[in-house]
């Protein structure tokens, strides 16, 4: 068995002050590459421990993705540990110097002279172009292990990964590639979702799992290489049958990322319609998860009643009924719709916990108007003020795909 | 110096089902009660993975906490590798197994056979009770370093390290605490920061160190607890001044989590002053970082030039000079203080990289109106559009901050 292990340096990392989402996310991806991550290590800002554990590492694994240590500060050790480690001394690199003075022009500044330290790189070591950021990273063999360093940096690690490290660890370690499906849902719990799976057989050749997650549960059915295209079809759609409309995206490797936005937004798209949105306790947490996207023409926060009453244009007035409530939200869908001309108005109405401490457990009405039809829904959240938050917001685009979807 | 080891098992850790906030909440702990943590080790499944580890630490360091395997099935392990690492046999605790029978009882439920094996301590251990959950922990001495095993349901962790860990720590461990002192940053890149601190000595007794974040790039100076109260002082005052407006905030180990909207927020409740805000490219950040806040009235966020100008009032007109662009972020500013009725009005414009794609570097403008007073401000932002979403909102709170600050 191929073993691979991750090693993480850094100090924030150690001391708790950053959880390290770099080793979950690389786990992730080496899974579904077919390899086995044996070990994660993290350690500090300490050289000796670093060269330790590299040379522990040398011995014990096939390959070792490192991330963090590269940036221009002393605590940055990274390179000097592998140097010291492997007896590879440092020496600089002048097209990574180059490129790290390019990133500094790029943006018109000088370049700092701490930054120079970062082009230089352990003898025998290849660079690994950065597009986003100053450090370079690099890699190298020793002993038999293959490792590749990234920077700590999530965006410039994930690009550094899937440029560089990933083309070399196909041909490096020919495991045949998984197929992994995700069958994401909204609106189940745990335990009901068990149950509705249960007289499900898992055939051999398939791992189950589970992953809860704020965004709604999801199954994960990872599939070996040669396990027929056929019965994989099938058992995905017995899957589909026992949980119903709560199954809002099904998704492969490639885009497994797939949120219930985005599953709205490419309806939204092929259908050629626009939105417009009122926010209430999801207070930009749907804009927000709409960035960039064309069909979101305009949004609009209001924090009580009274800012709705102005923005809509109408008096004040409390509201005592279900259905008093969700009048009032149709109302205000359709003013965001007419202000923006957009095709659908989308709003959410909750008031009753917007309070700063601990939050109550609140009622939220939600009005989806088009230009023809005028519907609205009660609804529950709970929990944390930042739950309730995120959940709303998933409730409400929840409420839209199913709308959409029978509506088609 | 007394070195303190993580360990935390558990397979859905290593393939990144399951980010480990075990291990950064125990870090967090530790360094609190002036304990250095040396490193962080993952292992998964595999017991012969897990006896070496053990072996490792036990040699390596002076105290080892460790998270996860005691559960009831056959992948929980950690007794077991306990048992062959140190050659320590299991044996029944009788007690144990008592107040698992006790947790089911008082549930209605038999004991599950399988939940016999969690009363299986090794030889010499001694056993930590686990007031909320089915599995005790333990802990034991082997070659002068001390382990501490919990389970790894964070809860059941914390209470078990509460209550039985931190104790035979504070007394194992007797260093002092040492404090903690973060200077948060905000417009000044990691060399900047370097550069311009340079020049301060750090004293024997203070260790410095830097955090780099998506919300402005930190200087965290750990003091010994013996130092005096009054160097401390200074040596803060020194940072202060080498680094000037850029700083936002000044936190110890209480507040340490402070942001730059928490800063701006305290500033308003304390002027009794309200807010109403224009979002473009921040579609929503500055809502949604204000969650529950109640000097936020409202937020609009507009997608281009025609959403803004049917929601301002005001005909079509594309603008060609910078001061142009600032004046209709001044004018759309006081657009939602007058709509809101609220005290400042804040406008943030930048359309010109909202491109589902790959964003371009874009101009910023900020504008920001009272009653008496319409400043504007031209900045830059760059990278993925997730990340200008979040810099564009970062530095539009840390405008008002500065003029909340000059106009005291």
């Amino acid at each position: 068995m191929i073993k691979i292990e991750i090693l993480s340096q850094g100090e924030e990392l150690l001391t708790g002050q950053v959880v390290d989402t770099n080793a979950s996310w690389l786990s992730d991806e080496l899974v579904r590459m077919g390899l086995t991550i044996t070990r994660h290590t993290t350690v500090g800002d300490d050289k000796g421990d670093l060269v330790a554990v590299l040379k522990e590492i040398a011995v014990r694994a096939d390959g070792c993705l490192c991330t963090g240590g590269l940036g221009p500060t002393v605590d940055d050790l990274t390179a000097e540990a592998v140097a010291e480690a492997f007896a590879l001394p440092l020496k600089l690199d002048t097209t990574a110097l180059a490129q790290i003075e390019g990133f500094f022009e790029h943006r018109g500044q000088p370049m700092p002279a701490s930054n120079r330290k970062q082009a230089l790189l352990p003898t025998t070591a290849t660079r690994l172009d950065n597009l986003c950021g100053t450090a370079p990273g690099f890699s190298l063999e020793h002993t038999g292990c293959w490792f590749g360093f990234m920077p700590g940096v999530p965006y410039e690690m994930k690009q550094l990964f899937n440029n560089a490290i990933r083309p070399v660890f196909l041909q490096r370690f020919p495991e045949r590639l998984k197929s992994l499906v995700i069958i994401k849902t909204l609106g189940l719990g745990e335990s009901d979702l068990q149950d509705r799976i249960q007289s499900i057989a898992i055939p051999n050749g398939v791992r189950l799992g589970f992953l809860t997650a704020p965004e709604g549960n999801q199954i994960k059915l990872l599939f070996d290489a040669d396990f027929p295209q056929g019965r994989a079809q099938g058992l995905i759609a017995d899957f589909k049958n026992q949980l119903g409309a709560s199954v809002f995206s099904v998704t492969d490797d490639r885009s497994y990322q797939q949120t219930v936005y985005d599953v709205v937004g490419e309806q939204l798209i092929n259908k050629g319609l626009t939105l417009a949105v009122l926010e209430t306790l999801t207070q930009g947490e749907i804009a927000s998860q709409c960035l960039g996207k064309p069909w979101l023409l305009s949004a609009v926060y209001c924090q009580d009643l009274i800012q709705l009453a102005r923005f809509i244009g109408m008096d004040y007035l409390a509201k005592n009924s279900d259905k008093a409530w969700c009048q009032l939200a149709q109302n205000s869908a359709e003013v965001v719709r007419r202000k923006a001309k957009s095709d659908y108005g989308l709003a959410q109405l909750c008031f009753n916990n917007k309070i700063d401490g601990s939050p109550a457990r609140g009622t939220i009405y939600t009005a989806l108007v088009t230009a023809t039809t005028a519907i609205s829904f009660i609804d529950q959240v709970g929990g944390s003020l930042r739950r309730q938050q995120r959940q709303s917001a998933l409730k409400a685009f929840d409420r839209l795909r199913i709308f959409l979807q029978e509506n088609n």
